[in-house]
């Protein structure tokens, strides 16, 4: 069975956000005054699995070995 | 009020996006069978403004004005 399952790779709290700074430093230059900023990626893969939990460990898996560096990100995982 | 604002910029459907073509052929390499697989960027701002629909109008400007690229991309806005 197909499951679409929308990984989101962020940093972890306290780790420096180089990109958030510049964006918002390029917003308040654009006349944007905004308050915190964050980053993320987002991956969405269709994974077929046995069942929703199935799915689940194999984006855990995918993270761990591909997708984020455990030292530095934390990742949510949502199956549909 | 602060208002937080969680942007999501894609590729356009039909785009050419050669980091999800990488990580499929990465994760086939490492013995994971994964379907279609796309990538997007996540932006959470927070946003002060009158009301909801003021901190949408701000948020989609900024997508306009610099986190987008209106020939490639495709954003959507979640105002909370």
């Amino acid at each position: 069975m197909k499951f679409d399952v929308t990984i989101t790779i962020a940093l972890k709290e306290g780790m420096l956000d180089p990109e958030a700074r510049a964006i918002r430093h390029a917003l308040a230059n654009l006349g944007f005054a905004t308050g915190d900023l964050s980053t993320a990626r987002l991956f969405r893969i269709s994974i077929d699995a046995e069942d929703a939990a199935a799915a689940r460990e194999e984006a855990r898996a995918i993270c761990e070995r591909l997708l984020a560096n455990p030292v530095i990100h934390r990742y949510t995982i949502e199956v549909e």
